[in-house]
C-alpha cells in the first residue's frame, strides 16, 4: 500500500531518507508491502510538494546547488508549516530538522500541525520529547495518532522494541547506554594519540558531529536521550536538568593513556536507575573493562543495556556505529512498524 | 482480557510458567491487560483440567508427591491429545514437552491437534520447528493462526523481535550465537579448572542441562537452534543435517588453558551465513577474544549477532542466562505479543 511522507529538515538525516528511497525502494515495497512516496520535503529556504511524489534527484541537486530543495521542481521558497503539510497531503510527518533543546521549534509546530492534520509523526529530532514529552503522547492518544521516535534515542539502537515486545514481564530497573556517537568517537580517537581538536574533526569527517560539536561533548545530547528513554521506558517524566550531566571536555588524553595501559577506555556513559521511589539520571565519563559490555566498544559504536528482573541484564550493540544512514534507516523501520499497526503493510511471513 | 492457555509438558519449562502464573500474575494483568488463565497441564502420566482454571499450587503439589499432574484436582491418569486439548478449552497451545528430533513426538501431535481446534501455539520444544518448519507454518497460515517458538532458539534472546522489528530495512547476510547454555557452562567449568564430568554436573545444578546432556554438548541442540533461526530469518529450509556439527566433548582442559593464558575463551558458537546462493550452517567451538562480544561471556550467558547491510553488525546479550525460569518468561512474552495481535490485549501505551 502506498504511504505518503512529508520531511521536514533535509541536512544529514533528511537527505539519508530520500537516498535509501532511491536506493532501496523494493526491499520496503517487496518485504513489507508499503511504497514509501515523499510528497514535501521542508527545509530552512521553503519546500518542495507533490502530492503524487517528488523527484528524490532534483532534490538532492536543487539542495546542492541551490542550497534549499524550494528550487527543485515543486518549490517553493518560504513555504513552511501548515501551508506545507496541507500541500504536502502525506499520512506521516518525518521530522528530522535541527534538535532546539530551547523551545524545540520548528519541529514542535511541525508535529503539533501534523496531529492536527490526522498525521502520525516518525521523530528525529528530540526538543519536542525533550520539552514535551506528556503532552506529545497525550495529544496523539486523543487522536488515536502515533508517535514514534527510534531515531531520537541512540538509533539504530532498538532501545523501544526491546522494553516493550521482549523484556515482557519483567521489571525495568533502569538502564546505560553509549547513546552518543561523537562525544564516544572523540575519546576513542584522543586514547589513540590525537588531540581534543583532532579528534573533533575526526568524528565530523565521519559524518556523526556537528559543526558546533557542544550538545555533544558537554554531554547535552545523552542527557536528552536519557531523559526520552527515561520517560518513554521508565516513565519517569524527567526534564533536562534532572539529569547529572558532565560532559567529556574535561577528559585529558593522561587518563585516557593510563586507561589503556589496564586494558579499559574511557565512554561516556548515560544512565537511569529507579532509586527510592524516584530516578537517578546521570552522564559522565566511566572507565570500562575492555571485556566489559561497554568498555569493548570502539569509536562511535553504540550499546543500550537494560538491568531487569528476573531475567537481568539485556545489552544489544550496534557495533556499525551511527551516522545519517543510520538515522534514517530507524527512521524508516519506525514507518514500517507504524505502518504494520495501521493496517497498512502485508502481513509478516508468521 | 482472558486468555485460555493449555500446557503440554510440566518439567523445567513448564513448572516456569506456572510459577510465573503463580507469583507475578498482576504483571501480566495490569500492564498488558491480559489475565493469564492455565486450564490444562499435560504431563507424561496424564492430564489435569479445569475450563475455568486449574489450581496452580495444587498441581506442583501433585508433581512433587505423585510424579505427575494427573493426580491434582480435575486430573485423570492417561488423559492425553486430542481428548486432553478438548477439555482444557484453550485459546493458547503452550508446549512445553520434551524435544524430540526423531519425529518430534509427543510436540508434533499436539501442535496439529492445537491448530485443528483452532488454537494459536507458543513453542518450547524444537522438534516440530526442526523437522516439519514449512509445513507448520503452511497449516497455520491457511486457518490464519500463530506459531511462535521465541523460547525454541536461545530463550530469552531477541531472536524474532530483533529480525522482524529492528531490523527493517536491511539485508541479514548471517548470524552467530552462543544459543545453547550448557556446553558453554561445561567449558567455562573446565577453563576454571572443572574436569568434564564436574561441568556436567555444575550445569544441572544450575537448572541449566538435562540429565542426559548428549544433546547438549554434541551440538544438537545448538545445530537444532541454528536451523530453526535460520528457516524464519533467511527462509533457508536447513534440515538439522545440513549443519556442520562439532560438539564441545573434544576440546581439552589443556587447550582451554591456553586460552585462558591468551586472554581467550573457547565458545560452542552457532553460524548460519548466506554463501553462493545458498547456507553456510555450522556448530563448533572457536577461539575468541575476551574482547569480542562472544569471547566476553561468562558461563551459560546467551549471544545472538546479526551481520546485516547496510547497518552492520548488531549483537544482543542476554549476562543473566537461560534456565528454566527465563525459557518460561519467553514462553509469556510470545503469549502476550501474540495477544496483541489478536486485539486480547490492552493497547500498548503509545
Amino acid at each position: 500500500m502506498e504511504v505518503r511522507l512529508a520531511l521536514t529538515g533535509f541536512g544529514n538525516v533528511g537527505q539519508g531518507v530520500a537516498h535509501l528511497l532511491v536506493e532501496r525502494p523494493e526491499v520496503y515495497r517487496d518485504r513489507y508491502g508499503v511504497d514509501l512516496v515523499l510528497t514535501g520535503v521542508a527545509d530552512r529556504g521553503g519546500s518542495a510538494v507533490n502530492p503524487s511524489g517528488l523527484d528524490l534527484a532534483a532534490l538532492f541537486e536543487a539542495k546542492r546547488s541551490q542550497g534549499t530543495v524550494a528550487a527543485a521542481p515543486g518549490g517553493h521558497a518560504g513555504l513552511a508549516g501548515e501551508a506545507f503539510l496541507d500541500l504536502a497531503a502525506a499520512q506521516v510527518l518525518l521530522e528530522a530538522s535541527s534538535t532546539n533543546f530551547e523551545n524545540a521549534e520548528p519541529g514542535w509546530s511541525y508535529v503539533l500541525a501534523a496531529l492536527g492534520r490526522n498525521m502520525d509523526v516518525v521523530l528525529a529530532s528530540k526538543g519536542a520529547l525533550v520539552l514535551h514529552f506528556q503532552e506529545l503522547m497525550e495529544q496523539a492518544r486523543v487522536r488515536d495518532l502515533r508517535v514514534l521516535f527510534s531515531a531520537t534515542i541512540g538509533a539504530p539502537l532498538p532501545v523501544i522494541e526491546l522494553a516493550e515486545r521482549v523484556l515482557i514481564g519483567n521489571d525495568i530497573l533502569g538502564f546505560e547506554g553509549i547513546v552518543n556517537a561523537t562525544s564516544n568517537q572523540i575519546l576513542e580517537a584522543m586514547s589513540n594519540g590525537a588531540t581534543y581538536e583532532e579528534g573533533v574533526k575526526q568524528a565530523q569527517e565521519l559524518g556523526i558531529a556537528e559543526t558546533d560539536p557542544t550538545l555533544d561533548v558537554d554531554g547535552w545530547d545523552a542527557a536528552a536521550k536519557a531523559a526520552i528513554i527515561a520517560d518513554a521506558v521508565l516513565g519517569a517524566a524527567l526534564r533536562l536538568e534532572d539529569v547529572q550531566r558532565h560532559g567529556m571536555r574535561d577528559v585529558t588524553r593522561e587518563e585516557l593513556e593510563q586507561a589503556r595501559q589496564q586494558n579499559q577506555r574511557v565512554k561516556l556513559v548515560a544512565r537511569v536507575m529507579r532509586r527510592d521511589g524516584g530516578f537517578e539520571a546521570t552522564v559522565g565519563p566511566e572507565r570500562r573493562d575492555r571485556s566489559d559490555s561497554i568498555g569493548r566498544l570502539e569509536g562511535g559504536q553504540m550499546s543500550i543495556t537494560y538491568f531487569t528482573h528476573p531475567l537481568g541484564t539485556v545489552n544489544t550493540t550496534i557495533e556499525g556505529g551511527a551516522g545519517g544512514l543510520q538515522t534514517a534507516l530507524t527512521m524508516l523501520r519506525d514507518v514500517v512498524n507504524l505502518a504494520r499497526d495501521r493496517g497498512w503493510a502485508s502481513p509478516s511471513p508468521r
